[in-house]
């Protein structure tokens, strides 16, 4: 039994080698890779894939987990070889499910379908991709039915980012959300628009991104064990439990910018960086979902990053990085600047009360889609009219409409969104618990400290890497299944306060 | 027979990813790898490793390279096709007779002496690797072993790097440039010293790496297929024809350093550069040799960089860059700074009379101990007695003697050093071979203009790749076998001239 469980290991080891070194062909890729390097790294990248697809497909794996199943029937469930073995086999599991010649088709169209993305958002042009995403309809069900038994069809989608999550649960907590934040965006709308220009001044990057480094290492990002580097997109990405880097993007006319979204991309590196050494170069080695990950992110960007707590110990800081700029406004203009919100048609730029609505409006007609109720011809409309009915704005064109987003271009069509609003439900959640069990954090907070936060959060998630699921996490750490309550309470206090509704 | 040779490309292709990737991995870890990350990086390298290793003797490869043989016994030498299973095959043989569990324990053993020797230089103590390498000298020779019929023992490790170059040709001609370079560095030695403190002043890191790049874009390095950052050691690496890197090192308080760093580096890249774009991804896509790889950075380092006609174009900007330091500083004082002769204990500071000198020794010693002529624990004793008789010198302890090169302690003895000097005589025959074809270079050089030399380079060598041996290339382009005459006739004329010898 012992040599077969060393025997798993290595093997487990080896695929997650190579998928680490995947991720640093992407990250050079996204980085330092000078524009002739682009043909051959793609064709780079696509070796390693295969390698490590029939890695991790070896039947050798599935004997192995088969002839281990009873010694991880024989341990605890939360043991870290019945998890190991229990997560191996999941995974293990799902890649068989997948022929690699069905890899092969969808990697060549999801390149296609991106490739014509780039050139269709810019023209404004959604029928430049309509029979392509119509074809990407037809890939998500055809990668849908390799998991047969599903209760809906977006179910095996969800479960490549959120294992376990089902599409109709997922939907009727979506909807309670709605219902709470329409009337409550309606109410704050009605309310005078803060006003943010103090953010829209001329600030040097070179200070920016030292002010941004200095805030995450005080939250308590590990530079020893990591980096940041300027990308066009910020994303968050590990090569072992002792590099785990971000990215950033810094614009010197938004401040907002490079420090939200540093903030952003910290809190889902501090969750890699915490977990359990035991786990390298294991599965337990990852986060539990795309949900939680993004709880934690959206945590230390929302919860901690835009508080008044938190403003109350660094804005004298930030003043004084940027004296000219803020020498003369307010902590309270300030706050209320980086707190503005504002019905808006740019996903990745709302603030924290619509930001879900967004999201909600993908996950129903990624479903509607998925289901044969919507066509993909009539989905520019489609969105429209839920624009105009969650947000009370409707975009004038298709570019900052449905065009929007790369994830259906390049990738499925199911799955692809619900973990962003997932983690604004769970962070709340988490955080409620964290105060319970913590109570000093927001005065901790106000003076800077952020140990006791990030101690709470290592100790009751971090560490357990993806040990548990999503629904587990919550069970344990809340004692409770996923509930918009905290958050909804959570964004009436501050957002009550703040607006006075 | 088409689709063989399609096959053996895609299969070549494969182990070239891997390979392209290993050096992504190098790369980064020279780079921007946290300190974090070097523990499971080590092991990544490995498993990549292992994996380019099974592919590269994969025995479909070698039936495939037999099936083919007729069709390239039915094709020129030089034919593409041709070339290619020549190479291919010599790799595919070279690889097979090593058996992967002689590399597992040599590797192991390297990576040892290598961490013995970062402790034993600092601590001057060569007693803590002697016994490493003393083993060192048995894996040497085990390796050699596994390619019987040679000449010499060393043959087999030259060829790694310096493919078809034999032991004795090598001694041979290396004994010849000593004995007219001892002679060249008495008599220039005999002379007054130059004084370079210009060169010795502050000069800041932004506008040395900015002076660098100008230089080396101007001799026709692409940064579209390139990018140059800091490392501890500066190195060339290739990731695709589109992807060459480079890296330097800076000191504040010595010009030189970067700069000609920065001009070597970009002569390896601009070879790797100019390599036909038809042989990408396969095992053309290379340099000749490591001779012929150091005969194009020392060209471009040494025979441009440190010529008098390049600073009659380049010193203005230099001066116009650091006016403090070198506006008073005249064009002969410079130019005789960055030629200083001298004798030396240290062969990566060398100027160019002496360096080879530095070079010859290593090469004998590793003859000798080979041969069993010479016992490693009388090494630091038979190192200082030629440093005496050859450069008039001897180390003071073996910090800057036995100690000083990483070569022997992290790879083999045998093969490690004959290329940098085979590298000086080539870029002289070379170089002669250019100025007979293109009369007009020295003028060009003087007015800032570098493409008839980098054309014409290309043309006869880049191009190429590794399709022909040094030996094969030197007969092709100078009409002749390895020669010293042309070095030691550029040597004269360009030293006698500076120093009135």
């Amino acid at each position: 039994m012992k040599d077969q469980l060393i025997e798993l290991k290595r093997r487990l080891m080896e695929i997650d080698d190579l998928n680490a070194i995947a991720a640093l062909l992407n990250w050079d890729q996204s980085t330092y890779m000078p524009p002739g390097g682009a043909a051959a790294r793609g064709r780079q990248a696509a070796t390693l894939g295969r390698l490590a697809h029939e890695k991790a497909t070896d039947p050798a794996i599935g004997r192995l987990l088969d002839a281990l199943q009873p010694y991880a029937d024989s341990l605890p469930y939360d043991s870290d070889d019945a998890s190991l073995i229990r997560v191996a086999r999941r995974n293990y599991e799902r890649a068989i499910k997948v022929p690699p010649e069905f890899m092969g088709r969808f990697f060549a169209h999801s390149a296609g379908s991106y490739d014509l993305w780039t050139r269709a958002r810019p023209a404004n042009d959604f029928s430049l991709v309509q029979p392509c995403l119509e074809k990407t309809l037809d890939y998500s069900r055809e990668l849908a039915n390799f998991f047969p038994g599903y209760d809906h069809i977006a179910d095996p989608l969800i479960d490549f980012s959120d294992y376990g999550m089902k599409a109709a649960s997922v939907r009727a907590v979506f909807a309670e959300l709605r219902s709470q934040l329409v009337p409550l965006v309606e109410a704050i709308t009605a309310r005078p628009t803060p006003d943010d220009a103090c953010l829209h001044q001329h600030y040097p990057e070179d200070r920016q991104l030292a002010f941004g480094v200095n805030v995450i290492k005080r939250f308590g990002y590990d530079f020893r064990r990591g980096r940041q580097d300027k990308t066009h997109h910020p994303f968050m990405t590990k090569f072992s439990l002792g590099d785990v880097r971000i990215t950033t993007r810094v614009k010197e006319d938004d401040l907002g910018e490079a420090l939200f979204s540093t903030m952003h991309e910290a809190g889902h590196a501090m969750y890699e960086q915490g977990v359990s050494m035991d786990y390298e170069g294991t599965p337990l080695a990852d986060g539990a979902s795309a949900g939680v990950h993004e709880s934690q992110s959206r945590l230390w960007e929302n919860i901690v990053g835009r508080s008044l707590a938190f403003w109350q110990h660094f804005y004298p800081e930030l003043q004084a990085t940027f004296p000219d700029q803020l020498g003369a406004v307010s902590l309270d203009t300030f706050y209320r600047a980086i707190n503005k919100v504002q019905r808006s048609l740019i996903r990745t730029d709302a603030d924290e009360v619509t930001y879900s609505l967004h999201v909600i409006i993908r996950f129903d007609l990624e479903l509607d889609l998925l289901e044969g109720k919507l066509a993909v011809k009539d989905l520019p409309e489609a969105w429209r009219a839920r624009y105009a009915s969650d947000l009370g704005v409707a975009p004038p064109d298709d570019r900052d409409g449905v065009l929007q987003d790369v994830h259906w271009y390049a990738g499925t069509i199911g799955g692809a969104f619900q973990g962003y609003a997932l983690g604004n439900i769970m962070n709340a959640q988490f955080y409620e618990a964290a105060l319970k069990a913590r109570p000093s954090i927001p005065d901790d907070i106000a003076r800077g400290q952020f140990d006791t936060l990030h101690g709470w959060l290592k100790d009751t998630i971090y560490r357990h890497g993806s040990k548990f699921t999503a629904t587990e996490l919550l069970e344990r750490v809340t004692g409770g299944p996923l509930d918009v309550g905290p958050y909804i309470r959570y964004l009436r206090a501050k957002f009550g306060a703040l607006y006075g509704v």
